[in-house]
């Protein structure tokens, strides 16, 4: 699983005008593009949570109740991070006989207890966290990098980023260890998972010297290059070992652009509406490319309801386990679209916090709750919408529609402007099957302890 | 030639989520795709009046003077037309012994003197104008189809288009006129040009009763994706008769989408900011494809800034013809960057009437004047921007920015929302050297005379 931070728009198979993805584009050229790809929230932690145990972050604890419909992540301070009582892919993986490793950020707590580790991993070479700072060393310290049980060095002291030019060379650092590790399984035949989580995209962007500047985009196109060009070499190495048609590769997104980093740090979700932090499809549909050679047939386009969650369902079935049947799982298995090009009917859930803003069925999305971020975050200039204004649309105070969803057709208006007219009959036929499949959902939703409501300095 | 009214989003090359255009998709795989390609102007009569004369429209008449940035176009009761002193292609072509036909939209003038025949071309189907209608048969009769000479019918009455369903066959009846036309080229080893330049994405949006309801995205969608078969029956007739590797195809559009019609029958501008009738990105920049098999490397991508206009000059080179030197031509010779991948620096002028409202050169875009709209228009519920808001730049007055130009960088921001500190190191760079580029243009500018200022019910 190769995981970033981009928008749906970023790659130039999915419409970015300056095309600058050639390594992406020809991975969908040779595998299977989704274009109705979703994450599970539009945020990071709780994305990356709902990834590796195939459940919505409402169930797997990844949210807060701090107040209605907040987004959460687990910054420094935070005391809580992934539960024992979850079970994650690795975890699950590793009694088929894999080796897990995580390359990049973790996300999913930073205290010892959950540490990636301890939850099924056999090796990582990465962050907690994101590589925010530079901080002070003392309340806040920068964030560190691991090798496994050891930290070996904190960001911007150890690991160089160069703020003013935007030079790191994480991404090759990232990429080297990919390159070894899956060499390494090739040399003792040992069978794999190898979750490579690199961060480039996300602010404050990067990218290594060679790349620099050798975008129409930017520093932001720079680290996207860099991004594509080290997919690149990953699938080529793949092949190179002739391990590539026993290797299942699944490039996705774990939220979308961030718009309020543009035009320098952010990058495009397209023709969608606003951008990570947001339940539009800005926020939560994802680039998403299948690759397997020999399996997979090449060129492939699915327009298949798929989300984060199914990487967990789609990995236990391609390596010959199922998932577990003592707890609700949201993630289904993606093989027969994949494979054998079926459509299966899911829904598609968008949460913030623990309230279903809007649910998906079909070409039609409901919204049930919409929120763009608050009017005193707006007044500061925080925009998830930037150039974006929907009237009752992209409100910034929570307006409720439970009684009457927001309806709109993604077919006809991908970019969520055109609400259906409450009196028509498309509206009252489709409303209804929607209700439905929500009344089902909410039936049978217990929530999980929410793991991201407190902080506390003395944790960091 | 084939031309019609889609936006750069509407092709699944381009990111259209749907992707529902596989055979644009396929002669883009197969043939260049243009990324940076543009109209001339964005409204319809204008923008094919420059593609026809290699010539900007305040050069060759088609703009009004009767207020200030005003689009116009080739209504019923318009008396003015195509200038015989205006160069036609096909008039050039002819010269060379092509056979010269238009299937389609003219738009060039429809009193006698305008006809297509009189212009160069030896055929035609189709109509003088848009197929707006039905009006009543006194005061506004149904716009009238000729074949060559004569008038054979009328929209609605003897062709028919059910507003209701959206029906009309008429893509398929300018698809076998095609066809037929390029059996006869071949049959009789003739050069030919052939202008396909159909309307179905016009609204009113019609397709046929085979592609109705085909499409994810509602009528227009049945449109484009009959549009998008017939030039898949096009290309592959083409193929099928041994004359591919002999014909140069192009395919364009003459503005942006109509957002104005949407969501049910307008288009889609991808990541481009607002549609047909502005000279921002999304009414100006059109998606593009040129296919030569064995001539154009398959798969090619051009970033060439490219226009409708040379698509005159680049016809008489492949013809062997020079361009006329008695006047200003502003289209370029694409063969270059076609077929041997050269970037050649020209710049693009985006105008409204006769005024010039923006300048691209290189990946920097000057906006001199801003507007969207009226707020009289606005206020009826005309938007050219819906759900786009961006301020100082959608703006529904005329702003005048000529002293201080509002610069936008296209590749780290194509949707036109972040104007450049007027303060920057790089304003000040870029800025001086667009007006030197603007400074030229404007000291060798001859206005023609208008053509589009005087309408009479008389002439109709």
């Amino acid at each position: 699983v190769l995981l970033t931070q981009m928008g749906w728009g970023d790659l130039g198979a999915f419409g970015e005008p300056s095309k600058e993805t050639p390594h992406l584009d020809q991975m969908a050229s040779e595998g299977m593009l989704f274009l109705d790809f979703y994450t599970a929230n539009p945020l990071c932690s709780p994305s990356r949570a709902a990834l590796l145990t195939g459940r919505l972050p409402v169930r797997n604890g990844f949210y807060t109740t701090n107040a209605h419909a907040r987004n959460a992540y687990t910054p420094q301070d935070i005391v809580g991070g992934i539960p024992d009582s979850e079970l994650l892919l690795p975890e699950l993986l590793k009694k088929a006989g894999y080796t897990n490793k995580i390359i990049g950020k973790w996300h999913l707590g930073h205290r010892p207890q959950f540490h990636p580790l301890k939850h099924g991993f056999d090796e990582w070479f990465g962050s907690p966290n994101c590589h925010f700072g530079p901080f002070d060393n003392r309340a806040l310290p920068n964030i560190p990098l691991y090798r496994d049980w050891e930290m070996i060095g904190r960001y911007y002291e150890d690991f160089k980023i160069d703020l003013k030019t935007g030079e790191a060379n994480l991404t090759q650092i990232y990429l080297q260890e990919a390159l070894d590790f899956i060499s390494k399984q090739q040399a003792s035949q040992q069978p794999f998972f190898l979750y490579w989580a690199i961060d480039a995209t996300h602010a404050p962007v990067y990218a290594s010297k060679q790349f620099l500047g050798t975008s129409q985009r930017g520093l932001y196109g720079d680290a996207v290059r860099e991004i594509d060009d080290s997919i690149g070499k990953i699938l080529k190495h793949l092949q190179k070992l002739g391990i590539s048609e026993n290797t299942f590769v699944f490039f996705t997104s774990d939220n979308g652009a961030a718009l309020i980093s543009a035009p320098k740090q952010g990058g495009s979700n397209g023709p969608f509406l606003c951008g990570k932090q947001t339940t539009f499809e800005g926020g939560m549909r994802e680039p998403a490319i299948a690759w397997w050679p020999g399996h997979i047939p090449a060129g492939g386009v699915s327009h298949q309801l798929g989300n984060v969650m199914d990487l967990f369902t789609t990995s236990l079935s391609l390596a010959g386990l199922q998932p577990p049947s003592d707890r609700q799982i949201d993630g289904i298995d993606l093989l027969p679209a994949i494979l054998q090009g079926k459509l299966i009917d899911r829904p598609i859930f968008y949460y913030r916090g623990n309230e279903m803003m809007a649910v998906r069925v079909g070409l039609y999305k409901a919204h049930y709750w919409t929120w763009s971020n608050s009017w005193e975050e707006y007044s500061k200039g925080i925009d998830f919408c930037p150039g974006q204004n929907i009237s009752r649309v992209t409100t910034h105070t929570q307006e409720e529609h439970t009684t009457l969803p927001l309806l709109f057709h993604l077919g006809r208006d991908p970019g969520e402007k055109y609400p259906l007219s409450f009196t028509s009959e498309e509206y009252q036929r489709v409303m209804e099957r929607i209700s439905v499949v929500v009344q089902q959902h909410k039936a049978t939703m217990v929530p999980g302890e929410p793991q991201l409501n407190v902080c506390d300095k003395a944790v960091m």
